[in-house]
């Protein structure tokens, strides 16, 4: 029931994805084949879905959040395509398809990366006209999904997840290091949505301050759990190879905390998830729905 | 004198990126070491130069143009970061030092880029409240950046670019093919820079086109004499390979028109940007000394 809840929603956000994105026969043409290859096909979509969600959780109407729902798909895809990089995780396989530098290339792919990123931007920057929303509030999404997948945020949690992967040995304090970077790759882009989102839709600092709170304690969940997945899921369902943070030499929870420890603060994180849906208005049940799927995912 | 005022002027402009990037002490700090490397130290800062005399040629304050001034520099150096890798035009040596990712490896190098165009959208973001530029303008100039940089401009541009050369042999039309990479590739940014520090000036519609006019050869004469140098230009001058285009089997305007007839396309395009800047109402010496300079340099 819930399960198909959350692909009802995924396919909407797919059949937006698929209009917001340049035809294939868009010159040039191989790039834009690229990017939809990246974008459409396939993924949870959690980020879209938050993005309507929170909207919507406040009062707003979640169609107004349809810009920010399809940019942040796209810096995430972005992100995922620079990742699977050979210079970076080396990865051959996404959502069960060939990774896009194995189907059209690095050049290809570094660039469908960048261009993902900027139709982002272009494409948080015509809410005003697609959506009618306000150009202050439009100024204020694009600062916060900046600054939230920026240096300081998602790019300097891979940086520092990277780095850290290629130094070995592990540093002196290994559990802050381990949160800095899941925090920052993974949690900052989820807190940034679902603010941008309460945003659109009129949310009160206090508001905006529990979809912050829900934020900061999904990301930790999802990270958690997307460790362990890697760890003991199946390639079959995830559709990407495992174990390879292990053969990476990276930090993960269940390395640092063990499986059963891991597990435990998988399922603290989603009950203050709950706790802080408390605090809005109007009806949260997708993220509530969310936050319960988070830690029970296969994939 | 014109080259002092202009070498000047580049001066401004560093010390202005030298106070917007963030420090390398920020955390991770590999990520804003690399950024500061990528951006800072040489350069000519045409589209930065451009940025600040576009506002003032219709009437406007020059320092109001600085966020956009910024913001187009970092994308300029993300994509030269981007480009230089090891798949795409493979270089050592920019600005006579070693390219990014020879200097912090390959996966710092894609990370850096991926920073600074993010970046970059934040400081245009941050507009308004750094520089009193009202949302609506905001947003247009966000609009106008990103739609000039994806993947219809200058990311597409490259993509030609990329594929052109790896398919060796050329396409049917040449001549078509080598100006549709290089509008997009160069000329995109250098018209939309030019456009965007109009609208912060309060251009009219009229001033826009003649600032558009200006832009669209600008990047013409800019590419041309791009071309030349690569072919007859010296590496110690230039800070970075010659003769690599040619060793790409990419398209180049000497190639293709042989040297003399670029020669007087370029001087053709100056010709017509001077009289563009006719129509302008106010101070547009800088955006003269940048055209009559753009077919002069040696770098």
């Amino acid at each position: 029931m819930s399960v198909n809840l959350l692909t009802d929603k995924a396919r909407e956000i797919e059949a937006l994805l698929d209009e917001v994105l340049p035809p294939v026969s868009t010159r040039p043409a191989p790039i834009h084949e690229a990017m939809r290859y990246a974008v459409l096909g396939g993924g949870k979509r959690l980020r879209a879905i938050m993005a309507v969600a929170a909207c919507e959780s406040v009062g707003g109407d979640g169609r107004q959040a349809h810009g920010l729902a399809a940019a942040v798909e796209m810096i995430h895809a972005y992100s995922l395509v620079h990742d699977d990089l050979p210079s970076m995780d080396d990865d051959d396989l996404r959502r069960g398809k060939p990774t896009v530098h194995r189907k059209y290339g690095e050049a290809v792919a570094i660039l469908t990366g960048d261009a993902l990123l900027t139709a982002a931007f272009a494409e948080l920057a015509r809410m005003p006209e697609k959506y009618g929303i306000d150009f202050a509030t439009t100024v204020a999404v694009i600062a916060e999904l900046a600054e939230a997948s920026g240096s300081q945020g998602m790019v300097g949690g891979q940086t520092a997840d990277i780095l850290a992967a290629q130094a070995g040995a592990m540093a002196r304090d290994e559990v802050e290091l381990l949160r800095y970077i899941h925090s920052h790759k993974t949690g900052a882009l989820f807190t940034a949505v679902l603010r941008c989102g309460g945003m659109i839709g009129g949310a009160s600092p206090r508001q905006l301050a529990s979809l912050t709170t829900y934020g900061e304690h999904f990301g930790l969940a999802f990270q958690i759990t997307d460790d362990i997945l890697d760890e003991i899921g199946s390639e079959a369902a995830l559709g990407k190879a495992t174990r390879k943070d292990q053969a990476m030499g990276k930090l993960t929870y269940p390395r640092v905390f063990g499986l059963e420890q891991a597990k435990a603060m998988a399922r603290e994180s989603v009950r203050q998830c709950l706790q802080a849906l408390d605090e809005l208005p109007e009806d949260t049940h997708i993220l509530r729905e969310l936050a319960l799927m988070v830690v029970e995912r296969d994939r």
